[in-house]
C-alpha cells in the first residue's frame, strides 16, 4: 500500500483533521517558490515553481478542495502558473492577507476548520491564525514555526504545495485510488 | 579499476538486468531537470539541464542503446536540448504515456525487458509498470519509490540519467573501454 | 514567547551589542546572494535575491536602523532591488569599500560601535575591520570567518540579512511586537 | 594566522607541490559552473558562475600563475565572464583537450610539474593524465575521482577554482600578505 507510507509521518488526530479539509490556500513566494525574487539587466523577473506542485492539484481539484494562492508580491509569472495549473483564484499584490482571507473563507463557504493555509514569514501571520490547520516550510524563521500547526520537510520551491496535497488526498483514502489509475 | 567503482553499489541481480537493457527512456521535468518550472515576465519559459547527463549520451548511443525522452509538458527548450544531444526521439505533450510507450517499444522491436524508464510523478506509473527496470530520482514522492525495481542517489537534475547509463556501460563492460581511451 | 527563539544561539554579550545597533551594512553579491554571476548569451545579467532578506527591511527602517549596500561589482538587477526595498543607500562599483564606509558613518553620524558590516571575501576586510560588529555568511572563506565576530548560519542568498536583522530586532525587543501585530 | 587555516587539510607533499605551480587550467561546465546547461524557449543559453571564483583570479596573475579555461562547449556567457576575468586565455568548443592543453604548455614553456588542471568529466581524461597536479569537483563522478590526484570539498560552481586558488596562494605564503592588505 504505497499510498500509506505518506501518512507514516503524521499524528492520527492530524490525519484525521487533513480528512476533513475543504481548501488550501498558500503564500506563492518562499512555499510554491525558494524565496527566490530574480531579476535581469532590463527589468524583467523570473519565478521558479516546482512541477511537483503543479502535478497534484488536478487530483486537488478532483477531489473538490478549493486551491488557489495569495502573494504579496505581483507578477507575471505568477499569474502565468496559476493560470496554467487552472487554480481557483491567484490573488496578487496584497497587502492585508487576512481580510482577503476572510472574504474568500466567505465566498467559497468555508468554516475555520475546512482550511488550511500554507506561509512562510510574517505577512502571513493573519491567515495562519485564521485558518484551521497552519502549516509553514521547512526553512521558515524559527518563530513562525512556533506560531503554526506543523511545517513540511519540503523546504520551499521543494514541493511544500505537493506534501500538503498528498497528505490530504492519502487522508481522504483518495491517493491510493490515484495510484491504482482509478 | 576505476570503472568497477560504479557497480559496487548494485546486486549482482541488478547487474545482470542493466547488462541486457537495450533501451532507456525517460521524463524530462524531475529527471533530466531538478523540476524546476521557469517563467520570466514576458512568457518566455527557461530549463536547467545537467552537462553530465549530456556527455554520456554519445557513449549509449555508440554501445547502441535507444535513447529518448517522453515528457508531460511540451517545451522549446527541451526541443533544443534534445536535439543537441542526439537523442533518438523526443515525444514532448503526452497525455498517455503509456500508449506512447508501447509504439515506442513496438517501433524499435524492444521487449519488456530490453527498457529502463526513468520516471518521477503519478503520470510517469504507467510506463514504469510497462518496462523490464523501473527507476526513479531519490527526490520522487515516497509512494513512487516503492513502486519502483531501484531510485538513483542523484535527484532530478544532478545527474539521474547518468548515473542509470554509467550503470548500464559499466555492466557491459564498456565503461572500462571509455575510460582507458578505446 | 516565539521572538525569543531567535536569542537563544547567541551570547549576552553578542545579544548585548546587537541591541545598540544603528546601521547594517552590507555587501550584495554571496550576502544578499548565493554569489552566483548568471549570464545570458545576450550579454543580460541576472542576480538572485531572497524574499526573506526583502521582508524584513521595512522593520529595520521602522525600528530607526540605517540599512544599505557597498558592492564592488555593477549591476541593474541589484540597482532594482536596492530602490524596491527602499534602502538608504546602495552603492556599486566600488573599488575602496573601506573608503566608502568611512564616508557614509560619517554622513550618517554612526560610531564603529553602532556598525554591522556583513561581507564575504578579501574585498570586504576593510569595513569589516572598521565596523563594530563584522559578520561573515556561513560558506565564506576559512580564514575569513576567523576574522569576524559571527558568522550566520544561513549561507549567501539564504537569508543571511534576515539572519542578522531578527537578531537585531529581538535583541531591541522590536520582534515581539512585530509578531503580536502591535 | 587565518591563512594557515587553509593548508590545514592538505599533507606536506600536496602543499609542496602546489607552492611550486605556475599555471591552472580547468574546465567550465561543472568545474566554474554547478554543470547546469539552462536554455530558454528563444534559445538563449545563461551560464551561472561563481563571485568567489573570480575575485581570487586577480590574486593569481599578481603572483604569476597562467590561468584559463578549456571548455568542449561553446558559450557566449562563458566569453563574456573570462574576458571581464582577465583570464590569459578561453578556449571553446575544444573536442580534443589533450592537444590543446600540449600547445598551451608549449607556448607558455610550462613543465607537467607546474601546472595544474581541474575537471569534471570523462573529456577531461586527457589533459588530468597530462598535467602535474590533477584535481575533480567533490560532484565529478566515481571512478573520475580515483584518477585524480585530489577532489576538492567544493562541488562544481561552489567555487572550486577558489579552493584551488587558496591552496596554492598560501602554499606560495602569498596569501597571508594579501589578508594583511601587503
Amino acid at each position: 500500500m504505497p499510498a500509506r507510507e505518506v501518512l507514516n509521518k503524521y499524528t492520527k488526530t492530524l490525519i484525521k483533521r487533513a480528512a476533513d479539509v475543504k481548501a488550501i490556500f498558500f503564500d506563492v513566494d518562499g512555499v510554491l517558490t525558494d524565496g527566490k525574487i530574480i531579476y535581469d539587466s532590463e527589468g524583467r523577473e523570473l519565478k521558479h515553481f516546482n512541477v511537483k506542485d503543479g502535478q497534484i492539484i488536478s487530483h486537488l481539484k478532483n477531489a473538490g478542495v478549493v486551491v488557489g494562492a495569495i502573494s504579496g508580491r505581483d507578477s507575471a509569472a505568477v499569474s502565468k502558473r496559476c493560470a496554467e495549473l487552472k487554480m481557483d483564484f491567484c490573488h496578487q499584490g496584497i497587502l492585508d492577507k487576512a481580510a482577503v482571507f476572510k472574504k474568500l473563507a466567505a465566498y467559497h463557504k468555508l468554516k475555520k476548520k475546512d482550511i488550511i493555509y500554507i506561509g512562510d514569514d510574517i505577512n502571513d501571520l493573519g491567515p495562519l491564525k485564521l485558518c484551521g490547520l497552519a502549516i509553514c516550510p521547512a526553512d521558515a524563521p524559527v518563530y513562525l514555526k512556533k506560531m503554526v500547526d506543523m511545517s513540511t520537510r519540503a523546504k520551499g520551491g521543494e514541493g511544500v504545495l505537493r506534501e500538503v496535497a498528498d497528505l490530504v488526498l492519502a487522508a481522504k483514502g483518495i491517493l491510493a485510488k490515484i495510484l491504482k489509475g482509478k
